[in-house]
């Protein structure tokens, strides 16, 4: 049995994504072992982070606002496409669409996915925050993932813009770049037929 | 590009082992959700750490010290063999083998392995204070893992402990307790052989 500080740090660690009893351990050691100096610093940057960073309130996208901004960086670029809207599930999801640099419109961070169309999954989306956004572009891009759940949510969710009336486009299908058809799954291998040109 | 404090923080999570840039990711977007206070609990844990917690100056297991007890809960215990002493190679593997209940002597953390006696592995590991301890005992059990590393570092520690006349022991080798001969490695099935009873 460890000692009650080790303990119960190993326990925050476990909650942590991805993170199991045994992963929390080696993290425990692993700070044990550091600098004095380097463990403040994480402790610091842990409990200053909610404090420095707030959600942009048109896209829900962490950033530290500068010259009291209330919109993060993309939101207000005036040179961004207002009328072009994404959509993605999560923070990082548009990170990675934002380092393509082929995106110049603005982004809508949904927050998770519906999977089995669960009244709880879908109160916890921002559902009515992006029909509020969507009132106001011409196109949306339900960037959701190609997964069985973002299917669904990107289903649902032109189910629910319908009465919009506003384009709602989805992410190609097709083969990986610099991947080879020998090791591409059925279902892909079936889009990029489907998506020839 | 994430914000100045959250990828502050990516680069510390990912100095975390097994941590790389992408759960680094995960990790600081988990901690942007939770509750405030849980947040500040986290960072305290984290800064009182290694004001709480001790290095007991016998086995070297990270402790708390209780009534200004210079030794941990188990070196300073009455009952325990003092005879006796279990190197393992990190602080993980003392807590295994306690686990198991199984054990009444005391133990010393060796603080790594030595792969190719290398010199600067051999310089981190503390070889001097197990030479110190050794002079007290009547058995050594040289509890390193069986890997190459640990086995190396086995056979390192008989030699230098050779001069001191010292029985030094090992871990039996052999079958898992619930595992199937189908699914034993070679090496572990030639173990067994040679250790049957």
């Amino acid at each position: 049995m460890y000692s009650p500080s080790i303990q119960k740090l190993i326990e925050q660690f476990s909650k942590f994504p991805t993170v199991g009893p045994r992963t929390a351990v080696r993290f425990v050691f692993h700070l044990l072992k550091l600098p004095k100096e380097e463990l403040g610093r994480l402790s610091e940057s842990i409990s200053s982070l909610q404090k420095e960073v707030k959600l942009c309130s048109f896209c829900f996208r962490p950033f530290e606002p500068f010259d009291a901004a209330q919109g993060c960086e993309i939101c207000s670029d005036i040179r961004r496409d207002k009328a072009l809207l994404c959509v993605v599930e999560k923070e990082t999801d548009l990170e990675t669409i934002e380092k393509t640099k082929k995106y110049q419109g603005r982004y809508f961070i949904l927050g998770g996915t519906v999977s089995k169309l669960m009244k709880e999954d879908i109160e916890k989306l921002r559902i009515k925050e992006l029909q509020e956004r969507a009132r106001d572009v011409k196109e949306i891009i339900l960037a959701t993932n190609p997964t069985t759940e973002g299917e669904a949510t990107a289903l649902y969710l032109e189910r629910t813009l319908k009465p919009l009336n506003i384009k709602t486009t989805r992410l190609g299908r097709g083969l990986p770049v610099g991947g080879e058809l020998e090791y591409a799954d059925e279902e892909t291998l079936g889009s990029s037929l489907d998506n020839r040109k």
